[in-house]
């Protein structure tokens, strides 16, 4: 397989160094990874590049002051656009009707696969990337600071910069637990504790558990990095965001 | 740049060869695309690879018999998968909260994510893919007959195979209508007519347009590819088949 190395050893990178990346570099890296698939050619996205110093300050709390925003050489916001291609239809006497969830998941899937192609062309070409999943809790913030029109919903933030650091393999299951053949293979409690056992061993993992005063990694997990109150807060600021921006949820 | 001729010329395929992709070949692939980046390394996904013929064939009408399923060599179905996650929590004594739609979006972002990694290395390696819109139609048929558990979602699916001919680049809108610097910058209608005028002077959609007997190639996407009736009803049909399983979403 070729660049098989390449793909199995990446890893975020949160920390860059002060080498800017170059301008018409960028540009070409987004313009290349535009090329990436999507639902009908429609290209329901925008991205929004920050380089401003000023820019990224503000940007920042949204991302809960996370480092890498004000520390990375550009702020890539990718946003799910079904403002271009309404204008486009309305200026060819065209009714669009895209103000629904599903128009919603198929803007936020070729969002995410545009991001995707973003990262890994930069990857190749020396770079580091870090996606923000804080995008999608302070959307309201996000969009007064960039700006976005009606029907724009920023959906994805990368950060990227040349990396301060070398970088190596991040832990992932084991495949058998990610890959089914022709139907969906459960797997037992032992299996499942068995793929997870090289992470719980991890001194890493050990210290994330006595830092919170918790029994095991997952309820880190469940109650400290990703809780309950604040999932459906942030579930609830998003959707309504997403109404607000025009798509409606089917009726019960 | 590189890798920007890679980029910027792949495009779909979905026709293929009869040639098989090998099976450890597949496999090593997708467990380097499972290194795609991820919602704090969660790994809220899975993919169920199809390769027998009768499967396929089962698979195909949930996808409107697109001939691209039975034609490749392997059909993908990546799916957003809290089942693995919240069985390893509940065997470590932790009470998940993701039932809810940021874990859903959460899961959504990073299924395609993978999704996309695997559709970049297997266009490396000689492949071409293509992207089924369908998957988030007829999600419950496809969960059907791939006997997904409860908490599996399928997203996305793709199918895989080498191409049966040569393929070139697709057209795409120019750069600086997705590309926005600092902040949104909005674009006049004779800009965003500029901007699709190539695409509207392609023989190829004279030909839609004629087809289906309408006066501009927004209406064929509006009126007959995309319209609002089926968009409304998959609408339903997918939010209900999330709800099932699991994701309640915001009150109002």
């Amino acid at each position: 397989m070729k660049e098989k190395n390449f793909f199995l050893n990446r890893s975020t990178v949160r920390c860059y160094s002060e080498r800017p990346i170059d301008e018409s570099l960028l540009r070409d890296m987004i313009e290349a990874a535009a090329h990436a698939p999507n639902t009908g050619n429609m290209q329901w996205y925008s991205v929004v590049v920050t380089r401003d110093a000023e820019q990224k300050k503000r940007l920042a709390p949204a991302h809960f002051n996370q480092p890498s925003v004000t520390g990375a050489s550009a702020v890539l916001t990718f946003c799910a656009d079904l403002n271009r291609f309404e204008q486009w239809c309305r200026i060819n006497r065209a009714t669009p009707g895209f103000n629904n969830f599903q128009s919603f998941v198929a803007a936020l899937i070729d969002t995410s696969i545009f991001a995707q192609q973003f990262c890994t062309i930069a990857e190749m070409n020396g770079m580091g990337t870090c996606y923000l999943g804080t995008t999608a809790y302070n959307a309201p913030q996000i969009a007064e600071v960039l700006k976005l029109p009606h029907r724009v919903v920023p959906v994805i933030t990368v950060t990227v910069g040349y990396p301060a650091a070398e970088g190596g393999a991040t832990w992932r299951l084991p495949i058998h637990c990610i890959l089914h053949s022709e139907v969906y293979e459960p797997k037992s409690d032992a299996e499942i504790a068995a793929a997870y056992k090289s992470l719980e061993d991890d001194p890493a993992s050990h210290k994330f558990i006595a830092e919170n005063n918790k029994e095991t990694l997952a309820q880190v997990f469940t109650d400290v990095r990703y809780p309950r109150e604040s999932a459906e807060y942030f579930s609830k600021v998003y959707l309504d965001f997403i109404q607000d921006n025009g798509f409606t949820m089917p009726e019960e």
